[in-house]
């Protein structure tokens, strides 16, 4: 029976200095988790690593004041699958929330995620295999092209020379070989957000390939006259209109337009996830589902959405998980997500794939390595070693 | 002007070791924050303190590396009222929220609560006045008496013996000169929860004396199991039925029965009071909002959620704070309040009120020190020193 030998953790600040409608991220920073076992390959113990998204930010003492003793406190053989041969993410997610109380899906939500991650990270090294397979097996999904389809998110603002540098960085986009972008929009005037959704189109070819994304900035009427402002671009989506848990917003923008809306990567829970569901007026077929594992408590909560999302009739391939980064690229391979984002370079050293991913026409299909493929990521390797000098 | 010479915080354990449906609470703990300034008194800087209530946890390292470098490198006359008389608690919330996403009210949740709470302790010294005098006049309001309604909240379960200790512990309530009682359900089976609601009658002499507290245990079926056991027992509310952003369940429940729910303790932002108002179904004049400023960012959002509730039609008398402790106290008399509970004897250092302040059939009446009156409540003081040690 496997057993879990050490639960470590390091915080790694996010590098640049970027700015959506709401936030600089210039001091965010991201938990690494690792968890070691007493299994041995090539005269190591096999580690596990997952890290907690994007966007948030690195969560020290709840991992190490709470959530980490639990599990190192539980009885080895509750945190296993029957066979014993590996961890059982769902259990050791469970126990890690052990006296924790209902409600409040924030920070903890990230805490956890990291170190559920890191389960499953470990799950697929064990059985040797990139981690979009044990995520395909788990589920008992058949899986026939691991490839998914990403799209180039940044459109960032800029102190200086804001519009030039976006159509620098969408043409920089393009070279690399995407089809598809998308930009912020909130953080200036409407008729400055509108030369800069031209601009993206102009260069993208087509609005369709273009999303737009306000970071939950817009009170209604601000919503409604970009709306109708856009509404005839044609533009793949509109992202965060409106306050994330401000589900009639939602609603009512969705019986104004046709434009698909994109919400949900700041809603941590599957009961978020159930309000939204519930409230929000989305449109199965249409409007496009961003929740993000890393932010919520793992892949053990993201599959309960997945049903959430299932059985109220939307299809995953509305899904487009936030946070573009290895492991939401398994996830999205793994569960055959509608696709994921991808960050080029921007957010290193978590944001991005890794070299040894293969890229065409906008898709990535990920390495062959064992788990998420955290060590064949350049940027990492520096970080994934600091941690292992605390085991 | 006054200007913030430091921020300190340390973690305080709880004590006791009480369980309800959901969690034991042996190992909880809150942060207590410590604001210093450049105003003297009697030789001594004046400090503000404040925690972030009970039941929850302590939050080190979102104060630390998020919130407090952020509100100590902001200018200092950004951090003031119009005469730089006083601090203003919504200045320094949005100073300590900067580049923070929307979104996720959790752990920060609790975290900036502590420091804006800090903040209106300060104030009150500043002015010399309790601070329920100083709540009060921020929102212009007359508060004629200054007393609360309390109830004695407990009812916990015991390893052995549950129910007779629950009657001692409920007479013992009794003869601290409490009226009204709150017991935890849902921890054991419906019939010995049965046993429990009705010795707690026995003893208060009405079940209008009495609450339950189920802790977001419940699905919808056996929430109405519950109900129906207990609709000829004239309870005083039912609180917390099943999971706190369930609205749905909150909302079938409210057309089913007309004992008073409760809820909204584990709801820590605004945008989930007015979810909770939009969908929950709850009736003005009838049902009981818990929400607690400790947890939920402070004061400053307290106010907020009021002014959803009242807009939507509902009495501030329907609002008893989660959380039996000094501040709520206070929150509750500036505010004109339904009430708020009391833990006599439990969740210590924090929990219930100080010797100072006075006592009358039910009825809690603050002390005249300025401030919330922590000093004064003497289990505090050994950690209020230990925090006085890190200035």
């Amino acid at each position: 029976m496997i057993r879990i030998t050490g639960i470590h953790e390091i915080s790694v600040p996010l590098e640049g200095n970027i700015t959506n409608a709401v936030v600089n991220f210039s001091a965010h920073d991201v938990s690494l988790v690792a968890v070691t076992c007493d299994v041995f390959r090539g005269g190591k113990p096999l580690v596990g690593f997952g890290f907690n998204s994007i966007g948030r930010f690195a969560q020290p003492s709840i991992l190490r004041d709470r959530m980490i003793p639990r599990v190192l406190a539980a009885k080895p053989d509750t945190l296993v699958t029957g066979d014993g041969n590996s961890l059982d993410p769902a259990a050791v997610a469970a126990t890690a929330m052990k006296d924790e109380k209902p409600g409040g899906h924030g920070d903890r939500a990230g805490a956890l995620a990291a170190l559920e991650l890191a389960v499953w990270d470990l799950n697929a090294k064990l059985s040797d295999v990139p981690a979009w397979r044990t995520i395909a097996d788990a589920v008992s999904r058949q899986v026939e092209q691991p490839s998914v389809v990403t799209y180039a998110a940044g459109g960032y603002y800029y102190e200086e020379d804001s519009l030039g540098r976006l159509e620098n960085e969408l043409r920089g986009y393009r070279e690399l070989g995407f089809e598809a972008y998308k930009i912020k929009i909130g953080g200036a005037s409407l008729e400055s957000d509108m030369a800069r959704i031209d601009a993206a189109v102009a260069l993208a070819g087509s609005g369709s390939r273009v999303s737009v994304d306000a970071n939950g900035r817009f009170d209604l009427q601000t919503a409604r006259d970009y709306l109708k402002a856009m509404s005839d671009r044609q533009l793949r989506w509109f992202e965060e209109p409106g306050d994330p848990l401000d589900f009639q917003l939602m609603a009512q923008l969705a019986e104004d337009t046709r434009i698909p809306l994109a919400t949900g990567e700041n809603l941590f829970s599957v009961q978020d996830a159930r309000n939204l569901v519930r409230y929000g007026g989305l449109r199965p077929g249409r409007d496009i589902f961003q929740m993000d594992a890393g932010l919520s408590y793992g892949l053990t909560e993201y599959l309960k959405m997945l049903e959430v999302l299932e059985s109220a009739g939307f299809d995953r391939a509305q899904c487009f998980p936030h946070g573009g980064h290895l492991i939401n690229l398994h996830i999205a391979a793994g569960l055959g997500l509608g696709g994921c984002e991808a960050y080029p370079g921007v957010f290193n050293p978590f944001g991005g794939f890794s070299s040894a991913c293969t890229f065409d026409y906008g898709r990535v299909t990920p390495s062959e390595a064992p788990g998420f493929g955290l060590e064949q990521k350049a940027e990492l390797i520096p970080h994934l070693k600091r941690l292992e000098e605390k085991f």
